[in-house]
């Protein structure tokens, strides 16, 4: 299919500037541009790549000021990052629409409730008195245990797992292999140092609008209480959520990341890769990790973090240009310890 | 149900000191205590929650020395956490009662033996020469590969995969989507940096009583010799255990370990999330990594250790307490040098 | 089955030394050799095991100089690693031939095209107007998307998952739990701080002769372009490899390492462990980091890199040594700071 920047402009409320009737088909990222294709402007570091895309269409902020000719044709709008997502979701339900209808080789159990326009692949297990809403995307060999309940429009991708009793909102993405709701990491040492298992009763409930990356895994909580994702929750691949903690709202955690027991993470965090936190904590609101942060103590205020244990980011990233310099500093110090007994023999001469 | 606070002590063998017909029906947390539930208090860390606590039992230890009057009734036992795990695992078999049946959906190798009171579930799949003990719970979508040997009481979660000729003990858990078995990590680089695969032909001993978490990866043997979990050994979720590793008794990694190929490590050893071990090291018994922690040398006799690579995490601690302070002290050894210029002009004036 | 030494050199081009009648039927690493195995010394550390193995038969280089007597035969090979690895190939292929055979179980799209010699284990899942190369092994569970392309001789093993639109080469080895294709994770925040989706409408190019670990995950680009593994990548257990990254020839990286977005890797480079890069970098041909480094800025030539940020390894293993030290490093500025004010009272009596 094939728009012109006109079509584009009046489907986001925005401006053209240069050839309205100017078409693309494909996206493509401003640096790799290619004709034919729209791509976007958002981050300034970007910004000299404008002048030499051969993109044919360029969404940019309606304040964005050229400094010199640009040959594609500009689209104007508000916030062009927003504009392109509402694009690619056009594309995206051309592209990807949804499956639909129920496979005669999933295995369902008769006591399992399913909502309207559902689709159920095969090989599928849902358990018994399992919930699921209307518009759900339920792939091959996904596997609900009982109990559960699941909002609307969710969507399970292949291998995904649900363990029993745990909840699920609306409009939740689940990807391939995540797993929601194990057992916590719960034992108790004998005399001996073996090992006895607490049963881990509790489960895991994900609020509206989150979504879980492939082969993450959420452990169930151990007795009362859940383990909770709160609304918005974005968790990259290979996260670990250990039982009993809480994650706040619109919280975002990249790829890697590891959360110990009982923490409670509050609302619009930011965790970078492979960071940490131990258990038994609180992290307050808008707390920002550092890729590779590990963290070990409460946090009372938004902060910036970094290091192992993490501490402010800007002062790790001091210390550590000194800790590269750190053998010229001991060669600078021994120096001045033989200046000192020079000056000291010198004295007592 | 309900239980009173007599019939637990009873249970327990404990005594009951406040009102012995207080009746629970759950458990609670002792900070997050409330009316009907059963808390306990064993971490000293939380005693101060037991005088304000609203559950109405708590499970204190004999020797429990009460400062404040305690509104709770209480149940003294040798020891509380232990209680608990054993109070848990009785309301475990009444909440979750183990399942029953060979599903018609299951794919059973006609030459695969299975134990008595087994439950195989939907999908899932057992090889050629499977053994397999009694009250196995294998759940939809298990992989279970050729000539595998399983003991009894086993339980292996959705989307568990055991390659082939692996060995499974008795009372082994195995969560979600883990994988036992899968090749090492294995290549010869020939002359033009191109990797010739090792073929991995051994497989993975897994002894009595292991828990697996949720998507662990334990690679099978290169040739001779087994990568082996002794018994006892407890792995949280995401861990990375390569080949030809030896895992001693007892020995517990929080998740997203990894320890690389060959290494032996000791009973009774104790890792903290995300930490790592290098190749063809040996590990004594009782050593205890600090999540995070790196280790690249030999440990010959039990150490914390913290820190990349690995020290002793005391020792760690102080150095990093300096790290946190090198540019004031780089500042102050600035000043030092000048001062020293200053003594020797003076000195030579 | 049972081989001579004189057999084995034969095979290999190798010239015996000691008895050429000497029978092996299994393989052993050297220092734990047992009667009736074939070892190999390769490894210079290994050296002194060669005097005291028990093993019957020994690959050696062929520049190999004994300097005490030996009691096992040699076998004299231009590299023993690789000769090795020609032995492990032609017993893989007798211990473990390939499957055959489509199981009545599996469920193949009417559209799909499957070449000759494939296995399809039960439970299968293959999508509409996926096409699969000759000699596929693709084990019970595995998932293949609609549109996906397969070269030939492609191992999938339980439980991998291949997103749509993905594209994979010749020889190519999957290991369970592995997931290819998954969304990036890609988010434009909203003013009230609630993050959008931003479709991923790219796919995964996975080229010859890759082998991909147990849950390792890799994501589909965001719209123009693809996430691409090159030929002869070999990626351990549990990595992360994010949208648009790609990933030169040869490169190799070990289990837990993370590549975060758009960051171009490229060839022969070799990755320690729990690395990390981040995103939006471009990392030269031939760079190797060490376990646990952390990369957050573009390498230009070969460097071994260690730390977090990642620097010079060597320099980092020099910083280190001192950061271990800086308590006594401080106590002696302190002290050095005392003398000087000394030295100063003394000047100014």
């Amino acid at each position: 299919m094939e728009f012109s920047a006109q079509q584009i402009a009046a489907a986001l409320g925005g401006q053209v500037e240069g050839n309205a009737e100017e078409k693309i088909s494909f996206f493509s990222k401003i640096e790799e541009g290619r004709p034919g294709s729209l791509t976007f402007l958002a981050n300034p570091k970007y910004k000299e790549y404008i002048y030499s895309t051969q993109a044919s269409v360029v969404l940019v902020n309606e304040d964005f000021v050229a400094e010199k000719p640009i040959s594609a044709t500009l689209v104007r709008v508000k916030n062009s990052y927003s504009a392109l997502a509402q694009l690619l979701s056009i594309a995206d339900q051309f592209m990807n629409p949804k499956k639909k209808g129920i496979d005669s080789l999933a295995c369902i159990s008769p006591s399992a409730k399913i909502g309207k326009d559902a689709y159920i692949g095969p090989f599928a297990v849902i358990g018994d008195n399992v919930t699921i809403g209307d518009g759900a995307q339920i792939y091959p060999h996904a596997y609900i245990g009982d109990n559960v309940k699941i909002g609307n429009n969710v969507t399970l991708y292949s291998h995904a797992t649900i363990y029993k009793n745990c909840l699920v909102g609306n409009n939740v993405i689940i990807h391939a292999g995540a797993v929601v709701g194990s057992d916590g990491f719960g034992f108790a040492p004998d005399a001996n140092g073996v090992y006895q298992k607490i049963p881990q009763l509790g489960n895991v409930v994900i609020e509206d609008d989150v979504e879980i990356g492939s082969n993450t895994c959420i452990d169930r909580s151990s007795m009362d209480g859940h383990t909770t994702l709160h609304k918005g929750v974005k968790l990259d691949n290979l996260i670990q959520i250990a039982h009993n903690v809480t994650v706040g709202e619109n919280t975002v955690m990249a790829a890697q990341t590891g959360i110990a027991g009982s923490t409670h993470i509050g609302k619009r965090c930011m965790f970078g890769g492979q960071s940490g936190i131990v258990g038994h904590i609180n992290v307050c609101d808008d707390t920002v990790m550092a890729a590779r942060a590990a963290l070990s103590s409460n946090i009372k205020e938004p902060t910036a973090l970094q290091g192992n244990p993490a501490f402010k980011a800007s002062q790790y990233q001091r210390s550590y240009v000194i800790f590269k310099k750190l053998p010229e500093m001991m060669k600078q110090m021994n120096e001045m310890a033989k200046e000192i007994e020079a000056l000291k023999a010198k004295l007592s001469e």
